[in-house]
């Protein structure tokens, strides 16, 4: 949302065209929030959502562990002053040299979803712990989640055999129930198939400790969501019922959860069109688009709340789309955008919520665009 | 197609990580080509396609004119050695100041199509030469072509009158048939209906000399596609059916027909597994996805030839994946991708025909991964 301190910057500072702009005393209300909700998981930020320095500096500082995508991912955590014990190194899919290079940075916490990984994790990170990520249907989310990510619990079971085979420590399990999840019960059947391998393998003589439960945690789009408690509640229910008095270890990954509300983006109308006299909806367009850092309105996925200087006029449903010459690039068209009547050429509009997912996505020269400037106060 | 000079280049000087070589020999031949399939019209070259650099001074050096959808594309351009009377500012939504600087460097050509976008052009770029995109409907073409740009033709008769009235030079009219448009057939009806803009005109007194024919030509991906030489064979015939003898100056846009298949991506399989016991495809997981420059693979549009160093063996299905931590980053998985059976972890694929549309669609650094390198040769 736009707090008073992200309309002060704007207004004082007038930034040169689209930008994003974080306030670090949202994400570390998001911070406390998930730890009050959940205070028995450690929280694992998806630095992937937003990895600008002030970010990870601010939950370094406040005990925030990460969850890191790739060794660069890793090294900026690690430079925002987490120690190597705090990092995960949670994508599934890495090369051999990159878990020799975050291994040598001390990093000793993976994740796998098959035997071919785990034999890389055992070559080049001798004795580390490994979790496997299982399959989750994602029924509830609003961003898309495919099978990409994951293996059916069974196969986990003979994943984390092989790796305590190997001379890993095969630690836990890890589900992700979909990006943006807004049903707050999504993670019980996930938590039932994690205890369903923790006991299978407890019958090889394996003790795992460790629910990764992941990210998922939505932010406020259009729609009002849960909050971070109502979440809390219902994840340690779920818990409690699949794992009764035995709770294991479990981390959390929040990403857009912590930062997707903290940031706004500064943009403005560069055009204001019909493609005929009798078109029935009018074309604006925004100085940002698909490839400036919104990407995340793919097949209209996420539609963010947009506030713009005449909010009050007549509204009417409009097509957005934005600046680039790729006939792509269009926002919102099968179901068109309610935005006043009165919006003009030159209005700066704010998208609301982008604080995740906007920075890193964005093209790095499309068209010859600059990529998505940030500012974090 | 990996040419010999191209193979060579990754033989002898193996780069690191996934990229892009691009030979400039067959940017040459896919010019001179043009050049004789279309002898009257001039060459303006789509610089968002690929804006390297070597790509722009070579085709400055050829005489190529280039069409621009930025100030950062015009200046690139004009750094490449092209004048400011051989560039276009072809992109129809264009900030004011953007057009003010786009006059000041000396351009003078405009695309526009709808009065709004005459008004800044006549504030900005006193006297310039417009001409207004009309819509076509795409059909034929493999990237999909929205109603983004272009208004009705009626529409672009009213815009050019109004462009006349505010001291403008109404110069002519454009269209685009879409993206990798495989019918050759695809500009008559276009044509047909700039026709009708010429006469409408001429009965207002007002003489349209220019028509803008647009880009669209193919590159080779899996299917053979048309020669240069048989569109422009088709193009020449609809332009006598519609224009008769008095032919208009005439404009086309290549941008992936000039670069499209003079680029070869190199990349690395970093994973390759199941996801159960059962699972009827394999997973085959690159070091480059829909983020880090392969975005046209967007449902699925563009599919690129694969070649791989087990060429040969048994072909089996597979679903094709990026490296990110992003579950939309996925290749092809609703018509999955034959590749050898025997394809395995750290073998190097060359993904081909990746001259355009893959570098600057790059992103800057999603999951901490860093944009397409590229090498042009």
């Amino acid at each position: 949302m736009a707090t008073q301190r992200i309309l002060d910057f704007i207004a004082t500072r007038r930034p040169n065209g689209p930008c994003l702009v974080v306030d670090l005393d949202v994400v570390e209300d998001n911070f406390q929030a998930f730890r009050k909700a959940l205070p028995d998981s450690s929280i694992y930020y998806a630095v992937k959502a937003n990895p600008a320095p002030e970010i990870l500096r601010l939950l370094a500082s406040l005990g925030s562990s990460f969850d890191c995508a790739s060794v660069a991912e890793i090294e900026m955590a690690m430079d925002a002053g987490a120690t190597a014990d705090r990092v995960s190194f949670g994508n599934t899919i890495k090369k051999e040299r990159d878990v020799a290079a975050a291994h040598a940075l001390g990093v000793s916490l993976f994740a796998v979803d098959c035997v071919e990984e785990v034999e890389k994790v055992a070559r080049a990170a001798p004795g580390a712990r490994v979790f496997c990520r299982v399959l989750t249907d994602g029924a509830g989310a609003e961003w898309p989640l495919s099978r990409k990510f994951g293996c059916v619990p069974a196969m986990a079971v003979d994943v984390l055999v092989h790796a305590q085979r190997l001379g890993l420590a095969a630690t836990g399990v890890s589900f992700h129930v979909g990006s943006q999840q807004c049903d707050t019960e999504a993670w019980d059947a996930a938590l039932a198939d994690a205890a369903k391998v923790f006991a299978d393998l407890a019958e090889q003589g394996i003790t795992l400790t460790l629910v990764n439960m992941g990210g998922g945690f939505p932010t406020r789009y259009l729609k009002d969501v849960p909050t971070a408690q109502a979440y809390g509640r219902s994840i340690f229910a779920a818990l409690r019922r699949h794992f009764g008095n035995r709770l294991p270890e479990t981390i959390i990954e929040p990403g857009r959860g912590m930062v997707g509300d903290a940031g706004v983006i500064k943009a403005e109308v560069v055009l204001v069109s019909r493609k005929s006299a009798a078109d029935e909806n009018r074309w604006v367009y925004l100085d940002i688009g698909k490839f400036g850092g919104l990407a995340e309105t793919m097949d209209e996925a996420i539609r963010y709340p947009i506030t713009t200087p005449r909010d009050g006029d007549r509204m009417e449903p409009c097509v957005l789309a934005g600046p680039t010459c790729d006939s792509a690039d269009v926002l919102y068209e099968k179901k068109p955008y309610p935005l006043p009547i009165s919006l003009t050429i030159g209005d700066e509009v704010l998208i609301e919520n982008t604080g995740a997912y906007t920075t890193t996505y964005s093209a790095v020269a499309f068209n010859g665009f600059e990529p998505l400037r940030s500012y974090v106060i």
